[in-house]
């Protein structure tokens, strides 16, 4: 990779330096058609615009046979092409980005074309990434499973037995994923406001304890036939990319619903993702073992991976932003406080025969840490809602008011050389519309 | 309606009398794209080219401004155009196939068009009639939940506290629902052979606890915006018709794995429909009431239906046929026998806001009536596994065995008024593929 970019202005402390590469679908002209787009800087690059030059055979010579595969509004079918493909598509942008590309005269020499596909990212409106199929939420934060499970069970039965012998998770609801900045309406539901009372008596009103999860999502590249499971060393093949997910939740709904068959309206009114799909070549640089127990079962040979470094070590953050403008950086977290890597998700998911396609998304689960200062969610910032979480400005909150805006962002890398993942926000408005 | 169609061989016993008219998608001829169909008696008629006719404005006017809405490997574009026109191509396709049509000219005395469109159903291939974007299944089955849950709890046990204030369900996995007729593999998964042992140690193994689950499936025509709740007298207007669904499951892995974010693995592996889409029209002379329980909370007013009529009376049945070829009908039941309408669950499923989309699937839950001939799984018939279910041919059956296949049926009026549902069939091959 070329050290140093001739596009204007990338700070160094850039979540899209050259060595990072990600792919989105955005908007890039007024009552233009959503397409494919990387970023570097504080541009958005128009990867359908590049594909589409006469001469952009000679650069994207691996394309040929596809068309403009970024002339789509999901990188859906850019991602059934595999990894190969994937790889050598940001080795040809970093070249092309490059002070010293070997291409001068395709994009950094040829100024009218520049001013054509270099866009501000301000002027970019970034959209879905992905047709999203199937969207599964595992529970692999190993600390949050924990910390959760001993605010309700107390420590020595924080965990169900089948915790540690495989990666537990639900479906989820697709339809309901949105696009980091779009608004998120507090759900109403049924809630039991008075849980001493028998017989039990819901009332139907607008959550009063509305929570976010920090979770790293992961998009399928590839799917597998159905009845044909996933190797788990075989599954990074399957891999398109890593996004941030905040899955909104409303815990009293929540509480009410899910027994027997687990997590529904408390969950399905909406997820945030961030816009840009990480490439795993861009997060290979930051592998990391997860979480070591002291005892641990012996895993199943389906869930062996033959690299120990199974998951990232990304630094993220949680931003609340009060309606008054206030911001306090509430968590700091890294990716790697995972039992589980995506490998294994994919494996156990497809142990059945379950079939990926391209574009499923999987989440981690709930990323937690062992500190105070590393949690994933309010419920367990506020300890059930007990205590409250200090903010800028003299405020504090134990759940989400109207008006707040959440702000996760994850990086990792020096600067000069960062990986980002930019933004995934969503500002809550009330329950109430008039 | 008229009484009678002038298609040859329609025999009384027929699913798909004139009274039916449902929709599906097939490929009708060798090496041809799936397209838009009905049925009527043993023939498939070909929709697409019914429309593709150069005077067929004049016999479906309504349809003038949609293009060939027929022309299209799934119906959810039909489905979109809303309950008015689903109602008045009904009407035109029973006009069009009765000996007394106002357009003999169009199709009835037109030798050439009948020999184009009308199709023995034997050399129709059905696929999924929808593209499904989110699959949700319910639990609404009163009895089968109060068998299921005494059985695990006992009697007094048996319902969670939220289950007669809110349907409950739960996400499904939309990429495994396959069309009646797909083999269905026997699942591997995480399975405890020793219960009583600690600490718990599963093994992976193929299921030994096969089963089924009979069900009826919703299809969405028309969705709501994200954010705004579907009125439940209201919620006919979204529902384009229904289907049967077999809820394949592996009891065992279900077992382990559900505690505390429901099932998965258990039941992601397959789920078989029925291909035919059975209109709300043709059913609505078979309404009826829903279980009436001796004591109930008064409901929540988004789940109060003014029509007190809110399920439909179809007798299910469901057959066993051994790898002998012995068939043995092992439970008839009603659909009545649920909690819960599918206006009911609607309105749940988006009181917080939830989206739905054409195409989106609800299912019932297992629908089991109140004697043991009425049960709708093996799990219930073999009460968990203890008691054979005896079969014709000398043979009995707790849970599946490899080579078994499972048939469901459906039907509601009388002979020569019949409005059936197909079959909705898989047959099990080994988890050991060579």
């Amino acid at each position: 990779m070329a050290s140093s970019t001739w596009v204007p202005d990338v700070v160094p402390r850039s979540d899209f330096s050259l060595a990072n590469i990600p792919f989105g679908i955005a908007v890039t002209a007024d009552g233009g058609a959503p397409h494919a787009v990387t970023a570097i800087g504080n541009h958005v690059i128009d990867l359908k615009r590049l594909l589409g030059q006469e001469n952009a055979g000679s650069v994207f010579p691996y394309l040929k046979d596809h068309g403009n595969v970024f002339d789509s509004p999901t990188l859906n079918r850019f991602a059934e092409l595999g990894r190969d493909i994937h790889r050598q598509v940001r080795l040809t942008i970093q070249d092309l980005l490059s002070v010293d590309t070997k291409h001068p005269e395709f994009l950094k020499d040829n100024a009218a074309l520049r001013e054509e596909v270099l866009v501000p990212m301000k002027k970019a409106k970034m959209h879905l990434p992905m047709h999203i199929g199937d969207y599964t939420d595992f529970y692999a934060g190993y600390h949050h499973a924990f910390g959760v499970g001993s605010m309700w069970r107390g420590p020595a039965n924080a965990l169900q037995p089948n915790y540690t012998h495989l990666p537990v998770g639900y479906h989820g609801r697709a339809s309901s994923i949105v696009v980091s900045g779009h608004p998120i309406k507090r759900p109403v539901g049924q809630i039991i406001i008075d849980p001493a009372a028998e017989p039990k008596q819901p009332t139907v009103r607008p959550t009063q304890k509305l929570d976010i999860e920090l979770e790293l999502g992961c998009f399928i590249a590839r799917g597998n036939e159905m009845g044909t499971p996933i190797d788990v060393n075989k599954a990074d093949e399957h891999i398109f990319g890593y996004v941030l997910l905040n899955d909104w939740s409303a815990r009293d709904i929540q509480n009410w619903e899910y027994v027997p068959l687990g997590p529904f309206n408390g969950k399905n009114f909406a997820s945030t993702i961030s816009p840009w799909v990480i490439t795993p070549d861009a997060l290979e640089p930051f592998r990391s073992k997860g979480i070591a127990l002291e005892s641990r079962p012996e895993l199943q040979d389906y869930l062996k991976e033959a690299r120990p470094e199974n998951v990232f070590d990304v630094q993220c953050e949680i931003d609340l932003t009060t309606p008054e403008g206030d911001t306090s950086t509430i968590s700091r977290v890294s990716t790697k406080n995972l039992l589980w890597s995506f490998p294994q998700m994919l494996a156990h998911h497809t142990l059945g025969g379950c079939p990926m396609r391209s574009g499923d998304l999987l989440a981690s689960g709930t990323i937690s840490g062992t500190k105070s200062s590393e949690l994933g969610s309010l419920l367990e910032m506020s300890e059930g809602g007990k205590k409250e979480v200090l903010l800028a400005g003299m405020d504090a909150r134990t759940f989400l008011k109207d008006g707040d805006t959440i702000t996760l962002r994850a990086s990792c890398g020096e600067d000069g050389k960062r990986v980002g993942f930019g933004e995934c926000t969503g500002r809550i408005f009330s329950a109430v519309t008039r």
